[in-house]
């Protein structure tokens, strides 16, 4: 049975107060590839725990099984990693009555990986890193804490249809050195809102994504996180918590992310080296001050 | 192009205040089927607008592409619907440059339904229609909204994981007459949280689920009412907004469906026969009130 929250040093700062180093509980985010008699069916991103009703609720949810009775079998199917980790919890085989029609495969949720017994977190973020035409550059970028805090609202303001329906996600891109809005795009998909902010910089030749921020209205899923470290963003700002594999995914590519940015309060969760100390009383330039992760 | 918010009445209760009858703005949620030189590649829920830009980011982000320069064309494909209505934003083909490989299908966010050119709402309604086995009846159910009301509370209390991460999402199932929870499962992905209540159910013999109200913490999407329809769930409520699809399907199919369930507010947006009016001030029994539905 997979864990179904991680703990991990992050680091807080809240402005006016200071910044601290302390451990953060992440809830666990883990691909689970599903097979029906050892075919792979679908593979979906969740949380470990309660694999077999996920299984047996996807399967209704898609008209493939009528009655709990149909699936007559379901087991964890280990098989090292491929950093060489045992893993015993991602893959579930399931086996259906014999009076079940086999399901197509890709009914639903697949995953770009080729996925092998022992999917793992290590996979997809290998997976990614595989497919990655910019990955995260930007090394020498610095931004202060106080833009970053300014763009939950300076999001919000631009949100024209969530105003109206309250039921929208946004993904503003800003520019990492003015804080401007360059692209804001709203959806009812998360990552569709994402998608069409990096399809506006592919249409207007942007790419990669260099000095720019990601702000995003939701929480950070590893997913999200893929799609920024696939146009080269450096850093991704949620207002909500990030999943434990969004986080590696973070660190392993070099994206300075933020989660629970909201207000004075913002947690960095990977390559803090990229956000500069707070700024202290009275003090105007950001020239010349330390970064966080120097502390 | 098509809509990206939507109008339609709903009733409107405010506990303590009474019930009225207006008009809300839903944020629209269609599938847009994505095709490679006509053939379907993927599937996804998204808010109608920016079509070409998603195509593009989703091709970038899943590694299809590396440059804006390697999408040659894109067209929005016109048909009818199975309504028989014109469509002619739902499905888009992309041209991509000749040296660029083509993509192998499945890579992502594939749908049940046989997509066809013309791929909509309805015929995403229909699919649903054809597949589910039960159905939602429970047409005498009759729920009071003050029990409804107390039900993301009830939900909150029990939700060990996200008092330490903050990060994930809740699916709840409650007895309709008692407002006892049956079972609760969180994941970070809150279909997977749906999923697994109803993998529960299917585990316990107790499918259909007639007689409960499927409480979720979060938005209610199209596919979350899929769900509920497929296990015979007759209520289902949401802490925020539902999808315009959402409601379509909710009130095609017989669910009743809330919306902005918090405090002493609660929107109905299908199917409000089974809400009854809210206690009168000194009433206790539930008996003998009219539904609001009535007024």
């Amino acid at each position: 049975m997979g864990r179904i929250t991680h703990s991990r040093p992050i680091t807080k700062i809240r402005l006016g107060y200071g910044v601290s180093r302390r451990p953060d509980t992440l809830a666990v985010e883990e691909p689970l590839e599903i097979r029906v008699s050892g075919a792979p069916l679908a593979v979906t991103m969740r949380t470990p725990g309660h694999d077999v009703e996920l299984a047996i609720g996807f399967f209704l949810s898609e008209g493939i099984i009528r009655h709990g009775d149909d699936v007559v079998a379901a087991i964890h199917c280990g098989g090292p990693g491929t950093g060489g980790e045992e893993n015993t919890y991602n893959v579930l085989d399931v086996g259906l009555a014999p009076h079940v029609p086999a399901p197509s495969p890709s009914a639903e949720r697949n995953f770009y990986t080729t996925s092998s017994c022992g999917v793992c977190g290590k996979a997809s973020i290998d997976a990614v890193r595989t497919v990655s035409h910019f990955g995260v550059a930007d090394a020498e970028l610095r931004v202060g804490p106080e833009l970053i805090a300014s763009l939950p609202d300076a999001l919000r303001e631009h949100q024209a249809v969530f105003d109206k329906t309250g039921g929208l996600h946004a993904a503003g891109l800003f520019d990492a050195a003015t804080g401007e809005l360059l692209v804001l795009r709203e959806d009812v998909g998360r990552h569709n809102a994402v998608d069409k902010v990096i399809g506006w910089a592919a249409q207007n030749g942007r790419l990669p994504l260099r000095g720019t921020i990601l702000q995003v209205s939701g929480r950070a899923s590893f997913e999200l996180v893929q799609k920024a470290v696939m146009a080269g963003i450096p850093v991704l700002s949620a207002v909500s918590a990030p999943s434990s594999l969004a986080v590696e995914l973070a660190e392993e590519a070099g994206l300075t992310l933020l989660g629970f940015v909201r207000g004075i309060n913002l947690n960095v969760y990977s390559r803090p080296g990229r956000i500069l100390a707070p700024r202290q009383e009275g003090e105007r330039a950001a020239s010349g001050r330390e970064g966080v992760a120097a502390r």
